[in-house]
This record gives C-alpha cells, sequence and structure tokens, in this order.
C-alpha cells in the first residue's frame, strides 16, 4: 500500500552529550552567577533553597546575581525530606509561573539532597526542562548527591519512586559553607564518601582511615581533597553509565539497606546515617553469601563508627520490616531484592552474567540485619 | 589550595543519541508487541490509555503482548483533556507500583494526544524513566503529537507548563484504527497535518488541496500518504532540533493563539480546532505585520473549513482575554507575546536576528483576533 513504511528519527540531544563541569573552589558562591551564566542561557533565575539555607546563604547567593546584573529571586520550601514531594514540586512549579518566569529561566538548586532532588526535579520538568545549577550546602549534596544527574520525589511508597535525568549545567561546590551545617548534618555526609571508596578505591579507603581526625575537625584541607576524591570517583562511574544501565549500580552499596531503614524510620533518619547502617550490613551479607572477602564489613563499621555514623540497625526496628520495605525499592527486576556488593574494599561485586545488581534473598538479607 | 580544581564529568546518553523508528503499517497493532521487545528490554508492559480506547483497542494490544509471551495490563484513566493533571500523573504512577511494577517495566501510550502526553510523561518521570512506546489512535496524535517526544500536563494557569522530552522507543502507527473515530476527532487530527505543510511543504498543501475529498471520506491509501508525509516533515524538523531550542519552534504556528483559545474554551475546544483558527489568526497576523504574503491567511482557511474545521474565533470569546492568555504561553520570552509565522505556504518566518519565534505586540494580535 502506498504510504506504508518505516521512518526513522535520529535524536541528538547536545545538551546531553555535552557534559558539564564541577567546581570545587572555596568562595565559589560569590561567583554563583558568573558561573551559572557562563554555561546557560537563562535571563532570569530562581534559587529554589530551604527557608533556613535561604537565611543563611541565600543572600550571598542572590547577591551573586546582583552583582553580575542578573536577575534572580529566592524561592524557599520548608525544610527537610517531607518537602520532597509531589504538593511542594507542584507548589514551586506554580509560583515560579505567578512569579512570571518564563521559558527563559533558570534553576538554582541551593541546599542539600533535597533542595538537589526537589529543585532538580522542578528544572526537569517545569517548562519541559530549564536550565539548572546545582549549588549543594552539606557535605552530602556536595560528594554525591549533585553529581550525576539524579532527581526525584518521594511517594507514599517510597523514596524517589519518580524522578528525572537532569545534567546540570555546572555544579558549584564551596567548602566554606560547609562551617555553618549542624554537627549530624555534617557527619552525614561521610557515608556517601565512604561508599565511593568502598566501592571503587582502596587507597582512598586507608586515607579516610588515616584522615577520620581531620575530618571531624573539618580541617579545610582535608575536606576540600576528599570533596575533590569522592566527585572523580563519582564522576568516573556515572560518565561510563549516565541513566544506571549497568556499572553505576555498583553506587548504590548500602542503598538497598539504606533506603528500606529509612522508609521504616518514617524518614526520621538521615540518609546518610542510614547508607553507612546499610554499608555495614550489605557488607556482612556478600560476606554471608561468600562474595566479600571476610572482615570487609568489620573494617567499614569501624570507620562509619570513627567518622559518628550509627552502624548497627535500631533496636525498634524489626528485620521483616526492613526485608519488606527492601522487596518494594525500585532496583528490583525480576521481583527480587537486589543489592550492589563488594568483594573487597575498593572492588565491586559482579553475577556470573556480569550485573552489578546482585539478587539476594528475603532470608539472607534478614538474617545479615539480625547479625549488625 | 589542595583538592581545589574543576572536575569535567563528561555525560553520553546512547538512548538520547540513538533516534527511533516510527512504523507506519495497517494492522501494525497486532504486532504491537513485537515492534516493542525489538528496541526495549521491559519485561512486564503497562498499556496506558483511556477508558474508550481500552474497550475499543486494549483488547488487540494486550493481545499482542500475550502472543508474544510478554506480560502486560491495561490501565486506564477518564477520557479527556481533564486526565492530563498532576493528579491523574500521581495517580498512575501510585497504581504502577501497587500493580508491582518496576524498573524493568516498559510503558505503552495507546490513545490520542492525551494519552501520549500523561503516559510519556508517566514514563518520563517513573523511576526515573522507563521504556515508552507510542502507539497513537487517533489522526492527530499519528501525524503530531506521537513523534517529537514531547510530553506534558496541563496545570491550572496552562497546558504544558509541566512536561518533559522523553524519546519512545518506537512509534507504532497502525492507520485501521482511525475507522473508530468519532467525526470530530478524526477532523481535528487535520490540523497539524495542515500546519506541517504550511510551515515546511507547499507542494504537501497544494495535495492536501486536491485530495480534501478523499481524507474526509476516510480512504485508507490517501490516508496513509498524508500520514507518512506529516512525520517525514515532523521528523525532519525535530531531528535538527530535539529540545526546542531553534528550528522546531516553527511548528507552534497556530499554538500561541490556538493555545489561549484552548485555555479559554476552558479545553472544551478540541486541540485541532483551537489550532486551526490559531493557524487563520498567526496568518493574519504576519499578514498585518507585512511578513506574510497578503492571501495566505484566506487560503489556509478554506482548506481547513474544507476539512470541516472552524476558521473563525468563537463568537463569545473577547480578543483580550486570548491575548491575555497569549502573554502567558510558556513560549514567551522576556514577557513578550511570540508566534511561529510563515512568510508564504512551506516556509517559515524568521526575524533580523535568525529566531524562529517572533515577537508581536498584544495590540497587533488582538487586532488580528478581531479581524477573523
Amino acid at each position: 500500500m502506498t504510504g506504508e513504511r518505516t521512518i526513522r528519527i535520529p535524536v541528538a540531544v547536545e545538551t546531553a552529550a555535552a557534559g558539564y563541569d564541577v567546581i570545587i573552589e572555596r568562595g565559589a558562591l560569590a561567583r554563583l552567577a558568573a558561573y551559572s551564566a557562563a554555561v546557560a542561557p537563562g535571563r532570569r533565575w530562581a534559587i529554589l533553597t530551604d527557608t533556613t539555607v535561604r537565611d543563611l546563604w541565600g543572600g550571598a547567593a542572590l547577591a551573586s546575581f546582583e552583582s553580575a546584573g542578573l536577575e534572580a529571586q529566592t524561592v524557599a520550601f520548608e525544610p527537610g525530606e517531607a518537602s520532597k514531594s509531589r504538593a511542594t514540586w507542584a507548589a514551586l512549579t506554580d509560583r515560579l509561573i505567578e512569579l512570571g518566569y518564563g521559558r527563559d529561566s533558570g534553576i538554582v538548586a541551593l541546599g542539600g539532597g533535597v533542595a538537589g532532588d526537589l529543585a532538580g526535579f522542578v528544572a526537569a520538568t517545569w517548562m519541559r526542562g530549564v536550565p539548572l545549577v546545582q549549588a549543594p550546602t552539606t557535605l552530602l549534596a556536595m560528594v554525591d548527591a549533585s553529581v550525576g544527574g539524579k532527581t526525584g520525589l518521594d511517594v507514599p511508597a517510597g523514596k524517589n519512586l519518580v524522578g528525572a535525568f537532569k545534567w546540570p549545567a555546572v555544579v558549584v561546590v564551596d567548602p566554606t559553607v560547609l562551617r555553618t551545617l549542624p554537627d549530624d548534618v555534617y557527619r552525614a555526609g561521610f557515608a556517601e564518601a565512604v561508599k565511593h571508596a568502598a566501592v571503587a578505591d582502596a587507597d582512598h579507603l586507608a586515607w579516610l582511615e588515616a584522615q577520620a581526625g581531620a575530618l571531624l575537625r573539618r580541617d579545610e584541607s582535608t575536606l576540600a581533597a576528599l570533596i575533590r576524591r569522592s566527585i572523580e570517583i563519582k564522576a568516573a562511574v556515572v560518565s561510563r553509565d549516565p541513566v544506571e544501565s549497568g556499572l553505576r549500580a555498583i553506587l548504590n552499596f548500602g542503598h538497598t539497606v539504606g533506603h528500606a531503614i529509612e522508609r521504616q524510620s518514617d524518614y526520621g533518619l538521615p540518609h546518610g546515617f542510614a547508607v553507612a547502617i546499610g554499608m555495614v550490613a550489605e557488607a556482612r551479607l556478600g560476606e554471608r553469601l561468600g562474595l566479600t572477602r571476610p572482615g570487609t564489613a568489620e573494617r567499614l563499621a569501624s570507620l562509619l563508627a570513627r567518622l559518628g555514623l550509627p552502624v548497627a540497625v535500631p533496636p525498634d526496628m524489626p528485620a521483616d520490616a526492613i526485608a519488606g520495605h527492601a522487596r518494594r525499592d525500585k532496583k528490583n527486576r525480576e521481583s527480587r531484592i537486589r543489592c550492589a556488593l563488594v568483594t573487597r574494599p575498593g572492588e565491586p561485586a559482579r553475577t556470573e552474567t556480569g550485573e552489578w545488581a546482585i539478587p539476594v534473598s528475603d532470608e539472607d538479607l534478614r538474617e545479615s540485619l539480625a547479625s549488625l
């Protein structure tokens, strides 16, 4: 029949192919607008941030735009994980429209992981996407969340079950802002840094063990070195697998259990704390399965504890409940729980078929949790 | 200071770079699963569709998955533009989780423009993105909405103000399903086909004028040729500008006014009807501005009217109200209304600085509307 055929539509998305810079620099916040304008065409900028960070650093961020002659304003939401909701996302997108922002806008995510995920998802979905600048203000967001393009919202059934990949135009890391972080929020950031070392760099793990004291004192030079190495590791992984179809899964080490614990705590436990416990549990699980070198869980637990992080399941939390949440993890396939595991510090484990997400039984998971 | 530097993160997203096929084939719905499985790894498929299309074609779509040995089910929403809401999106994403779908799922958008936009946005944002197959069942979705990767939701302030680009894995067009379309829904599809001709192919416009009778009779061979040529034109444009940073803006011809009219009708007027009026209004606007060859509006109006589409602003709709909605269009920049215009049939207009979205004054827009 005339007119019947296949038409092939090539799609080459330049913005996704180009990549982005992570600037790590003391005082970078004062140059936020310059770094933003250098890579993104936004005529008006919305700085999405929580009310706490707005009060601490919103002024400095705004001032950078003013001195660059660019229009900007802060749009704030309530601090806390509860803001990573569809409701806050809806309110923020409506608010941008009310404020007269158009498709020629840019969005800055100023804050910790919640700001990055929430503002990132706004940037991914508002007007079918506007430029995003990540300006992390917590150690956790600096070493992890601001890099890699993941954005997301929590829904009643779990964390980040709605979200999108959104590559930032640039990530601006100013380590000086860490000085205003509350101690527990600061320490929570170490979890992802330890994770990067655990899955990819044994030398860096040894360095962390040697520098634990300096890190707890917030020594600036040690901290900058930590952030740099952590981002290098993460960048190397996400560059090779941007949308988590393979290797990137190794960054989920500690996260299947970590997310389940967070969920069971009703998000009362900070993400970094839950991931610290999760890493020890998943290292123990790997040892139980004969995949992980014995002693790995103990070594990680020792370092994490020295860095002020919890390494045992909270006493009121039944292993069954945690395993139940893990069963609903979005990393699962074929209805089996999957975990990223390590063979030894610095080396991710792989199945015989080459997969980085290892299927585990409910029972093995429960037993490993019970043994912590 | 040690550790301060810039880290560059290259991001190469293969799925976005590879492109996708549009299959145009009578009976293709029976091979929907085969076409889907050939390009996407989904282990379980969710066919998102409205209840009307589910009752007409959901069985055939499901049967194709069954005969291919793949698990699938239909998940239906209420028919109509009102379903393109954050609420329906939230309900669908929650429902997929409830049904036990995981990241190894695929989504089929079976239906018209609403299904494509809504299911497409679900696929873009659920689990940070799962494979999407577009299976359009209206003429409008076949010639336009299913191709190009746009997905979106309507919000109180306007249409598609929330959304994302999501490249389908494949688009499966089965022209035989058009036989169940109600007459007004069928005719509405001609608007985008005329638009493609108007902005890119004068010969195709002449062909449409010659074939209007056969098209109204739903002659299958003529229809297949129409769909093929329309998709070819759209594909050529979106391939060159996937995320609407430039040339793709020409596909908005008729849409600044069209969307404003839809909004003013509270979405009572079908999209294609509103775009038909919008094209005549914007052609008139171009003539008024001296950009469009005189007689173009008249020629388009004549063809659209023959194809059973409205070409005048509804009598109860004040030009002021339409202009007011146009001012809030997401295509605007620097607070000016922008329209895609043509210099003559088949030729998009461009500003002296090379832009395809032409700034227009409120007054010129109002006067053009008043003259219809």
